[in-house]
């Protein structure tokens, strides 16, 4: 009665429902409520959106907007992991690509291929959009942080050239956008939310 | 020393944080955990993504994703206003309006001027986007009632008459969802989990 197409794009559509249990780390601006999963993937695909002219090349903005969009729905599988997590490499794990799989696999056949292969665009990094959509994911955590009195950084011990290494990589997206990042986390060392050492 | 569009675009950043606070009726699938309208816009965008195949009209995908990622900004001034509220008129309201000149109005005047008009095409519902857009935001409650025996449908004594007209307009942005969905809502009547008088 129902296509195969519509049947599968639904039990996709009731799975990823998931990522709003997904706690980050983070806390939303001005806050002490961790930020879940799809909230923090609604806000980079605006920030995405808004932030466009400010990329170093041109980007595909569609495919940008897919890349944050679905970005975190491995996590459903594999966890949230801590950018700061000293024990855990968070880049493309095996449980993240059997994860993938998994999840987007839900999916009629092309869909499917498509997704799997943007999500893995989005963690080689390498693309022009790539590179735009990783730096709207560590632009997002930095602002929340800076309003949050220094937020993740004093919660886990983070020291600045830990974030600079960290947050040096939104260079490679914006140049711009890491302009004014850097200044916020030079910023945040003078106001003592952020340990120099 | 930063530029005037990127202090603006930051300052709607971080205004636009307060959607992730406004509370939906509905709740998420098979829970009673309140949906947020962050959540919500966010799903919606996934949805409008995988299902496009099915829209009545081709349609510009981008315009669509943009039209439910922003849907709701409005609601930090507005509120959120409940689908079947007898009070209130749900469309458009000059409360509305007032806000998303405010909030939209925070961005660089291009940006902003784009967005307010991508949310009056929206809430007209009359191009081929904004009908597919709609029909997203009326799918998905409609899923998650399902699988919340009844949802918000038990829980406010909505009838399946005002349901089904609610949920009928699906059918100007792709009868193929309207067939899946008409029949969710017979089957709920069969099932008892909405009231048919």
């Amino acid at each position: 009665m129902f296509s195969d197409n519509l049947l599968k794009q639904l039990d996709f559509i009731k799975e990823i429902d998931k990522v709003k249990y997904i706690q980050r780390k983070t806390r939303l601006f001005n806050s002490n409520r961790n930020e879940n999963d799809a909230e923090h993937s609604w806000h980079l695909a605006l920030m995405a959106l808004v932030l466009a002219e400010h990329s170093n090349e041109p980007v595909d903005i569609l495919k940008v907007v897919k890349m944050v969009l679905i970005h975190d729905i491995v996590e459903i599988d594999a966890g949230d992991v801590f950018i700061y997590d000293t024990q855990k490499n968070h880049s493309n794990t095996d449980q993240e690509r059997l994860a993938a799989n998994r999840i987007f696999g839900l999916l009629p056949e092309s869909q499917a291929q498509e997704f799997v292969t943007i999500w893995e665009e989005f963690e080689a990094g390498e693309t022009a959009e790539a590179k735009f959509a990783r730096a709207m994911d560590r632009l997002e955590p930095l602002l929340q942080n800076t309003s949050n009195n220094g937020g993740t950084w004093r919660e886990f011990n983070v020291p600045y050239k830990k974030v600079y290494e960290k947050k040096s990589h939104i260079k490679t997206g914006s140049e711009v956008i890491w302009n004014y990042a850097e200044n916020l986390i030079n910023e945040s060392v003078e106001k003592g939310i952020l340990k120099d050492e």
